[in-house]
């Protein structure tokens, strides 16, 4: 993990869950004064969520609640 | 990202969210039939939670919700 803020700017529209391959939560720490929420999208871009927007953890229940295959 | 499921087994027991220093939500895809749940601690232990455990959302909510620095 690197030793510094990862996210320059944030992304505040919405994103379906099902372009989301993977979910980053990185609480605020030494190595950075935010909490920072980075997504890989299905084709491979990463984007920084912002976390005061509220579909966020709509989508972060979506990911935990959704049925398994 | 690899290309298989990451997680053997997964820990049901609660852990407080002060110990995690990054958490990663990985929906199920063609590379593994579940979603998985793995967060780091501060001591940079990786432990797989279990997406059922009702305590993981919370401590999702917490470090999304909380007061920035």
């Amino acid at each position: 993990q690197e030793l510094r803020c990862q996210c320059i700017q944030t992304y505040s529209d919405f994103i379906s869950p099902e372009f989301i391959k993977h979910v980053q939560l990185i609480p605020e720490g030494a190595h950075c004064g935010r909490k920072e929420i980075i997504v890989t999208l299905e084709d491979g871009k990463l984007i920084c969520l912002d976390p005061e927007a509220e579909w966020v953890m709509i989508i972060i229940k979506k990911i935990i609640n959704s049925a398994p295959n």
